[in-house]
């Protein structure tokens, strides 16, 4: 396992004065923050489309990444020889856990019966490469955008054939991430949604995907699979409009359809910042609805209507997102998964690295500014204080429900004009500042 | 009441060849289409605050609005009077219906007392003014979001204080809705969002939301009020976000807060579009929950990103609206509320009436356009057919859950790949034209 | 020439009324309006790489395009054969232009000697297929953004090398349009532009940019080719700022290097609105200049942050365009050029049929309104009415520059207040619509 | 002067652990960065309008700052003791500039010559304080976007009379300015652009534009004001369309119309993002050109779609600025002016140090990081090393003009492909996440 990356070392911690780009300056894998290891706080993940099949081509250009161990082809072995570029990359960089759709770890075939069976023989690989290096699936899914039978939508296509397919291609899907012991499966609707509303039957194609949602809900129980589902939002791109736009409209959804209690959210920053939200507002949606699961961590630039899927360094943002994963207690079955690709520009081997580096820093950074600034406390006790005139009196009557509009038209009679307390958002931020 | 526009004739129908500006070329309010007068086919209102109240101020710089009527005055006396001069209007543009705020219609005062006494007084001319004409109430609501006291939110704001002052308002609003034979009640919750989420705890703001519409609900019943409650999405401004930010987000809320049996949405073409959708895409996200109720007929500038509240005369857009209108069975106690002000640079009372005409017209034409469509029935019979593998065999299975994932699996080792037919989108836009 | 597209016959004018698909309502390539035939109004040019080279991918799936007439193969036999389906497409259309990158037409071999020859040979096809059907080469350019090499700019590489490989693959686009007979040749900057500045000497890449301008320049005096030189905007996609960004940019950079004589702009809808103006902005702009030269013609979907390529069918965009070239004077070197795509979902031959006629007869519509809306005058009437205090008087000095601050303050202390009268945008819009 | 902030001491520097909000942290004036105090780096202005005139309305709701001080009224002694309110507020914060439009400082009167003796016995007091104080102007301008009378336009008017009074009132605002030792005027042309291109013609408008810059060109001579003219660019807003939009719309505006050499750009950050460019972009943009002036010191959020002037605290983007100020050898006659204002929420007097603290704080640290960057050299030498092709050999010859397409050809059949090496994107964003 040193033949893909053969001058690479393995990343150390050597500290923040250490001017080695290939080292962690931040991300010391077995430091306590919080009460738990750093490793165990991001449960990081290296996302297998992006860093062992992403050719960094286009829509004005082809590939330009060098990936030597790679030969190019369609074949099984290909294939195989790839899972162990993979372990050894995941290895080298002291990342815990991986995430893949199907047709990245193994290659789409003429019938289905020849796909599930090179998808076995690749398993066979990973199943090897787990036990060899300890290393975890953090959760499978299986790829319903790419292939052109999907071109129209996967459970929501006009045609029952093209549904047909989709289910079985999922159930294959979980079949491996349970033999593999996924942590997590995932659903990603790319194409579920439409490109136009003049050929589209909007409300039929939600019922069908619900339909395929309740499907899976029913196999998983039958083969005894444990792990959590997942659901990720995306307002568009590659359709016009995505049913699973954003949280919100998940949830909608999944209520809707009685899905709710099966699915939690995986939630991408890029995806967010598409929708119109930041990330910080979509995590704090999904928690209130107990249905925050995991974070596929890359970041986009707000400038720029599509998703970049860049590499997230930016300090603000990895704060944001490790404040949130604190306070609702940490993650479980999820991760931080670097749903992120080297830019085009960035095509040597060497570069899949300085980007997952990047990345494994800012987070270690963002989350020992997030601890420091729970521990420190004057942030939530501005808060806690903002709201305390809910804490008793009138306010503690109405979040009971013991008041109605005639009893609070009285307290404003008896009481007049209410007296309000300055937002002092300028205060805050330059306190946030003060904890970089 | 000839006061306020003594040199506008009431607008007549003169046909589409007329070059009269003042007449209308497409609205004829008592021809039959689709089964129905176009006046109630349209059911369109004058939104009191944007025709009688707007002084087209702007960030950066005052009101140039020119309104002899109106003496620039807060007291009840000028207030009384606008009512006439909306009322002229009303008649002489032949619109049925009016949607107000509480504080356009009547002045806000020093005390909670005072301001209801006002009110009191302005709803006795509306009353009186209503009974002369025969117009109607489509909607009433209260103004949550003006006063300085609402700046921080009214039902979210940190103050228990400011949730009571709101609750007053509401209950008052309604009041004098009920009074006034107004066919529904809107909330439209411009402060109900945030600012900033470093002083925020929106999970409590949220539930505080909950809280002031559930007590809607208890004093709608109370009094025996029997109208529509409407929500109104927008996704942001002035508000940071605003949790009813789109049709998605306010069902989802409505959804966890058991309150959707309660609840229509209110739905605006620049909101949606703000929020980053069509305005057809809203209309078919609420008419899929039964929740389509009422439309604040306007545009915006998609290059734009903020409200500008235009006027409605985008043929398309009104097609649009006036086919998902239809296809639902048409509007009952909604409307379309031209919930739109003149340009700043449009500040002459005559703009009045060539604004409101231009909407006018542009919905009677996407009324007739929609009809046609309809009658016609190539588009329906292309998306009926673009599904109907769904209507027998393996798809008829799927809808009525007959089939999971292994019976799916075997369809497709039995059959191979689906066979997909193109979804014709230019042909279909094509065709859009032809009705055109 | 029957091979590729067997079962469609030659598309006729059959007029509003007709029913058929396949056919055009509007545009009636002989019909003189605004005193020349639609076809030299319009001077409509398929696009090489949309029409036979785009295989309907995108960044999350393959291609789904049929194209029967294609092998799949990268051989020059196949890109002959190729010359022959465009030119059947071409002739069953009646449009008269088209337009390549020299990448479309032939291929990319291994080194530059075998790439120039492909070309060559394909250009012996092409110029028998002009010969034999009288299609003419609006424009030619060359591909500078698909290949590995140009990822980080063609003549903004940091490369040198890659500026002199760039250079020459100019060159021979230039001797290939001009031995067919090419009516101009354009530059679009697809990677001109940077990914990040971190990286970035941005003052020394837009001097390379010039640099190659002014060699075309050059070369073009020296090989005696008349046709003329575009410059293509867009802001962003596939870089994320491309100096070329939009028309205001490329004047800027035009003045700046003294290259403003050799170049006019090639303006395409998609572009425009990505870099948020509207297209008839832009038109403005390049024409004020004198430097509105060729139009891309298509659209985008406003709600969509990257370039659709879609085809144009909103006739409100093919009037504002239409009566921007009728003001101008008509096109002359320039045309319309379908730069647009069928959508991935749409793969089959007769979409390309349906795309094209769409968007041929949106122009048709927009040509005659237009048309309609200069004779008519009350548009023009308006616009010169609202200027007229320029025509004498202070303003007439103002605009001779006989006055000063002095001069016109004292106007001002002497004259008041001046009388300004509404800008009646409700009443023109209204007015537009009567044209529809 | 301590009547307006009686509760406020002098803000001191109390270094990176002081936990008093009301400290600079990292500002201190009087330490050298870079072989210049921290004080004449920045060169920090204060905005008079918004720290004086806003009252936090915004278009949903009026005013909610408390600003003692100020009785509300539009007289002149209310503006004079405004002007005692401003000195204070600047001498405990420690800023040495100020910038206003004439209308900040005193009102606007029935007549223009009311007007300017208003303005006059104002300037008397700014002329005390300034030198009671030693503060002093950075730059005056003219309001010309408040008034009913340039709704439609200031020197682009349809209306020659706003011309002339907008002519007047620039000439008396730089009367003003040169008195007071001003060392800038700033142009801002908020309504010099359209509402909609259907009533409107933009190449009459932009001449007009034109001329009053050339009539302030002329009367700046006459006067003998050696200060320094700047253009501020902003896309839109109040306007559909500003023809000032970004840094090359300004530059190519400029150079058409004989301006350049007379005119540099203040760049704000907020009119940069809604222009679509990042601010460092926009700077990189004017420093080229020679062009950058001064800058407008704030920040905006780039999911919303309108400016909000927010106060800068982002680490990233000061350093940025600072960078490309360090690099053009620092600010000469322009400055940091905060036009940035509390959020409505934020409504009391100290808000105005907290936000002020900010800002300031957060420029110090990018000021240090920029220097430390500087000084350490990695990211220049990177730069430098990616473009060392053009150092020598044939890329010496295409930068010195040498060398045409022939040769080029010549050198690519001679020498093949390029040899490209990693843009290294990611590793430069590792990079500087090390200085922060
Ligand atoms: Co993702
Ligand atoms: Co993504
Ligand atoms: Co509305
Ligand atoms: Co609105
Ligand atoms: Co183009
Ligand atoms: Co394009
Ligand atoms: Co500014
Ligand atoms: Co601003």
């Amino acid at each position: 396992m040193n033949d893909a990356f053969p001058d690479i070392p393995k990343i150390q911690y050597e500290g923040p004065k250490s001017r080695n780009p290939l080292s962690f300056k931040h991300y010391n894998p077995d430091e306590i923050v919080g009460g738990k290891t750093m490793r165990s706080q991001m449960r990081f993940a290296v996302a297998y489309w992006h860093a062992m099949r992403n050719s960094l081509s286009d829509p004005f250009g082809g590939g330009t990444a060098q990936r030597p161990w790679d030969d190019g082809s369609n074949s099984v072995a290909n294939a195989q020889r790839r899972v162990w570029a993979c372990f050894e990359f995941m290895e080298k960089l002291g990342v815990d856990y991986y995430c893949w759709h199907d047709r990245d770890v193994a290659p789409e075939l003429d019938t289905l019966a020849e796909s599930n069976a090179a998808f076995d023989a690749v398993a066979d690989e990973l199943e090897k490469a787990q036990k060899q290096t300890g290393k975890k699936l953090l959760w499978g899914t299986a790829c319903l955008f790419s292939h052109a039978r999907y071109c129209q939508g996967a459970s929501t296509s006009p045609n029952a054939g093209v549904f047909a397919y989709a289910a079985a291609q999922v159930k294959k899907a979980m079949d491996v991430t349970h033999r593999l012991g996924g942590e997590g499966y995932t659903f990603w609707g790319g194409r579920e949604g439409y490109a136009t509303l003049w050929n589209t039957d909007m409300k039929r194609e939600v019922n069908h995907l619900a339909r395929l949602l309740h499907m899976a809900v029913e196999y998983k129980k039958k083969i005894g699979f444990k792990g959590q589902f997942y659901i990720e939002p995306k307002p568009r791109e590659p359709s016009t409009h995505q049913y699973d736009s954003d949280a919100a409209a998940c949830l909608n959804f999944l209520r809707e359809h009685n899905l709710l209690e099966h699915f939690k959210l995986n939630l991408e920053t890029n995806h967010a910042t598409l929708a119109g939200h930041s990330m910080r507002h979509e995590m704090q949606v999904a928690i209130a609805a107990n249905a925050l699961g995991s974070i596929d961590a890359n970041t986009g630039d707000t400038l720029i209507g599509w998703d970049t899927d860049q590499f997230p360094t930016n300090i603000y943002l990895t704060t944001e997102i490790m404040l949130e994963v604190l306070k609702m207690g940490g993650l479980t079955t999820g991760g931080l998964n670097f749903d992120a690709k080297c830019r085009r520009e960035s095509f040597e081997p060497v570069d899949l690295f300085h980007a997952h580096i990047g990345g494994m820093d800012a987070f270690a950074r963002g989350l020992k500014i997030a601890h420091a600034m729970i521990e420190d406390g004057r942030i939530d006790a501005f808060i806690k204080q903002r709201y305390s005139s809910y804490d008793s009196g009138i306010g503690a009557k109405i979040e009971k429900g013991e008041v109605g509009f005639e009893e609070l038209e009285a307290h404003v009679l008896a009481n007049g004009e209410p007296l309000l307390g300055s937002g002092r958002q300028e205060m805050m931020e330059n306190l946030v500042n003060d904890y970089l």
